[in-house]
C-alpha cells in the first residue's frame, strides 16, 4: 500500500501542463441549436443581417399617410383637407398610390403607401367622413422608419463570443432566424471508482457509502458550460476501469474519474493510462487534491480526481473548469463569481504547498471552514473557496482575499 | 384610433399594485425533482439528515487497525509486534474482533473492526509476513472518523431557500437522496398579438415582421427562474384573443401578452379583461412601457406588455421578473446583476415620467443607447439598462448609476 507519486508537480507547473494539454487536444466546436433554447449559450460565428430592418418603410405613429407638401401651410385655423382613399392596419398594405390631395389612414407598423412621404399623427387631425383635416404641417420623412434604417442586410448584428441574452435572442428573431450556431458544450463522462461506493438505497449496507462525486461534479460541469454524464461506479479493479474508460472514450470528449485517492487504488488508473495512453501528472503539490492524475489516451484527456468530495470539487473547479468554460466559448474565469472579502480570523496554512479552504461568506467576511477533509458538512455549508499560495503560512484577520463562488 | 388609458398609474403606484396582486394571487409551490438535475434550484423545505455520516466508524488512513494500548511503548528501537489476523479494504468489513496483540490491515474508508480503537498508519509500521511492527505509539481514536461525527441523523443539513450548488447537491447525495423538493417554477404562457407578426419564413411577406417578443420574453422568463412557453400569435381580434387567453388560463399560472401597444389594438385585451375579469392597470407613467396593462382573471394575472420589443423586455424585467424570481424561491433582485458604473456622457431624460435606457458597458462606463424605441439594434447591443427617476431631467457625465444586467 501507499501511493508513489511519480510525476508530482507544483501547482503552477500543473496549471501549465493542463493548459497545454487542452490546447493540443481540443479545439472549439460548434453546434446548431434552436434559438428558442439558446439563452446563455455563446455565438460561434459573427452573425450578419439577412434582411433589412425594418423590412419596409413603416409608420411610427397612428394617423394618415400623406404627401408632406400637402400639409405645409396647415394650421388649426386654416386646416388642409385631404380625401381618405384607403385605410391600412399593421400587417396589411394598400395597393393604392397617394396623389396630391389624398391621404390613407394608417396604423403604427403598417407599410407606408406609394406616393406618401410623411405621417400626420392622428392627434393633429380631425376626420370628417371621407375627409381628414390636417391641423399642423409636417416635414417630409416625419414618423417614418425607413427600410433598413435600423439594420441593413449584410450588417454585423452579433459577434462570435457574444453570450445570448434575451435582447440578443430577440434581435436574431427579428431576422427570422430559427436556429443559431453556438459553441458546442464539451461532453464529459464521469466515473467514480471505489468498492465502497453505492448509488441506490438497496445497496447501502455496512461498510458502504453513497457516491457523492458523480453528482457534485455533474452539476459543477453544468455550471462551467459543459455537459456531464454519470457513466458508472467502477470497483477498484483494473479490468473494469479499463473497460469503462475505453467505452467512455468513444462517446465523450473528456473523462473525469474520481476515487482511488489513497492506498494502491490510484495505481489502477495510472496503470490503465500507461497501458492505453500517457500519464502527464501524478500528484500535485496542493492541499487538498494531491492525488490528482492527468493523462491522455489518443487525443482525449482522462483526469483522475481525488475520491474525497471536497478535494474532487476543488480540483475540478480550479484546474479543469476554466478549460471547460473556454471550450464552451465562455471566458476562463467568471468574474462575477470572484469577489474580494476580508478574512474573519487568522488562518494557518500548510507550508510548501498551495492550500484551498472551503469558506462561508457572512456579513461580507470570509469564514474558512476548518474540518476533516472528508467532512460532508463542509460541502453543505460552503459558498465557495479561497486559495492560499504555497509561500504563505499565516494569514492575518482582515486580510483581503479572493473568494471563488461555487 | 388612439388609446385612452383609463387606469394610468405612476411607476411607484404600479409597483405596489403588482406586488399586491402577486401576493394575493399566488403562493410558493413545490415540486420534487431529480437531485441530478437540481443545480441552481431552490430548496423548499429544511432538510434533515436521514442517516449518520460517516455511517460507520471509518479509517482515515491506510494502515493497521489496532488496540491503541498495544502501541503505547512502541518506538523504532523497540517496536511492538502484532499478529495480522485479517485485511480489509474500503467497501468490505471484517467479522473478526481484534484481541490484544492483534491487528487488521485496513484501507482508508474501511470500517474499523470490533476491538480496535486506533489506526497505526502504514508509514509508521513495518510488515513481516503475518506480523506488523509498530514503530510509534498512537493514542486512542487516532485516524478514526466516528459514526455520525460529521452529521448526525436528524441534524439540519440544508435550509429552505438554499440554492443548490455542486457542494450542496453532494451533501444531499451523501444522504442517499435521489430526489429533492424545490420551489416550483411558475409556468408562464406567452401570447403575441398583432396582424403583422409572423414566425415562419413562409409567412414573411411585405407588411409583415417577425415576432420578437415571444423569444426574448421566453428567455427572460427562464433567467428569472420561471418556465415560459410560447402559446400563439393572435390576430388583432377580440374573439381570437379571448379564446387564446381562456385556453392559456387552464394551463399556466401567469399569462403574458404583448402587442397592441398603439391604436385601438390595446383595447382588445382591455375588453377581454373587463369581460372575463378585472383591469387593475391600464397605462404606466414610464418610458418606454406606457401601454402596459395588468389584469386578473379568476386568480391568475394576465399582463399586457407593449408590442415594442425594447419596451416589452424592460417592463418584464423591471415589473414582473422580481415576482417570478420570488415564486421560484429566489431573491427578488439578483445582486450580482446590479452594479454601479459612471455615465459616459450627459443624458437627457423625459420630464414627469421614469425613463429606462438600454445601455452598453464599456471600459466600466455606461453608454446609453439612444435610438428609436423600435430599433432592434438596441436589443443586440444592450448589456442591460438604467433607470432615471421621473424627477430627473438631466444626468451629468460621470454620475454613478445602477446598471441592471439582462
Amino acid at each position: 500500500m501507499g501511493t508513489e507519486f511519480l510525476k508530482i508537480k507544483e501547482l503552477e507547473e500543473a496549471i501549465e501542463i493542463i493548459e497545454e494539454l487542452f490546447k493540443n487536444s481540443y479545439k472549439n466546436q460548434s453546434e446548431e441549436i434552436s434559438l428558442e433554447e439558446s439563452v446563455h449559450r455563446v455565438i460561434f460565428n459573427d452573425v450578419e443581417a439577412k434582411i433589412d430592418f425594418p423590412p419596409f418603410n413603416r409608420a411610427l405613429k397612428d394617423g394618415y399617410a400623406i404627401k408632406a407638401e400637402d400639409s405645409f401651410k396647415s394650421s388649426p385655423q386654416d386646416p388642409k383637407s385631404l380625401k381618405i382613399i384607403d385605410s391600412i392596419e399593421a400587417g396589411i398594405y394598400s395597393s393604392k398610390t397617394i396623389e396630391k390631395g389624398q391621404a390613407i389612414e394608417i396604423s403604427t407598423g403598417a407599410p407606408i403607401p406609394e406616393g406618401s412621404d410623411a405621417i400626420a399623427m392622428v392627434e393633429h387631425t380631425e376626420r370628417y367622413g371621407e375627409h381628414v383635416n390636417l391641423l399642423v404641417g409636417v416635414t417630409p420623412n416625419t414618423d417614418i422608419a425607413f427600410k433598413g434604417s435600423d439594420i441593413k442586410k449584410g450588417d454585423l448584428i452579433l459577434k462570435k463570443g457574444n453570450i445570448l441574452s434575451p435582447g440578443k435572442i430577440g434581435a436574431l428573431k427579428a431576422q427570422g432566424l430559427e436556429k443559431i450556431e453556438v459553441f458546442k458544450k464539451p461532453k464529459i463522462g464521469i466515473i467514480s471508482t471505489g468498492n465502497e461506493l453505492v448509488v441506490d438505497k438497496k445497496d447501502f449496507k455496512f461498510s458502504k457509502i453513497y457516491d457523492v462525486n458523480s453528482y457534485s461534479l455533474k452539476s459543477a460541469i453544468q455550471i462551467s458550460g459543459g455537459e456531464g454524464e454519470i457513466l458508472a461506479i467502477v470497483k477498484d479493479n483494473y479490468d473494469e476501469l479499463k473497460e469503462e474508460i475505453k467505452k467512455g472514450l468513444e462517446k465523450y470528449d473528456i473523462l473525469l474519474s474520481s476515487g482511488g485517492t489513497s492506498a494502491g487504488r490510484g495505481d489502477i488508473l495510472i496503470e490503465v493510462l500507461n497501458d492505453l495512453g500517457e500519464v502527464y501528472i501524478h500528484g500535485i503539490s496542493i492541499k487538498p487534491g494531491k492525488p490528482t492524475i492527468v493523462g491522455k489516451i489518443d487525443s482525449k484527456l482522462v483526469i483522475g480526481l481525488p475520491g474525497n468530495p471536497v478535494a474532487a470539487l476543488i480540483v475540478y473547479s480550479t484546474l479543469i473548469s476554466p478549460h471547460v468554460r473556454k471550450l464552451s466559448g465562455l471566458k476562463e474565469s467568471m468574474k462575477s463569481k470572484v469577489k474580494k472579502f476580508p478574512l474573519n480570523s487568522r488562518l494557518h496554512s500548510s507550508k510548501g504547498r498551495a492550500q484551498y479552504f472551503l469558506v462561508k461568506i457572512q456579513d461580507k467576511k470570509i469564514y474558512p471552514i476548518i474540518k476533516d477533509s472528508g467532512a460532508i458538512t463542509s460541502l453543505a455549508i460552503a459558498d465557495g473557496y479561497i486559495k492560499v499560495p504555497k509561500e504563505k503560512e499565516l494569514l492575518e484577520e482582515g486580510e483581503m482575499l479572493r473568494f471563488y463562488e461555487f
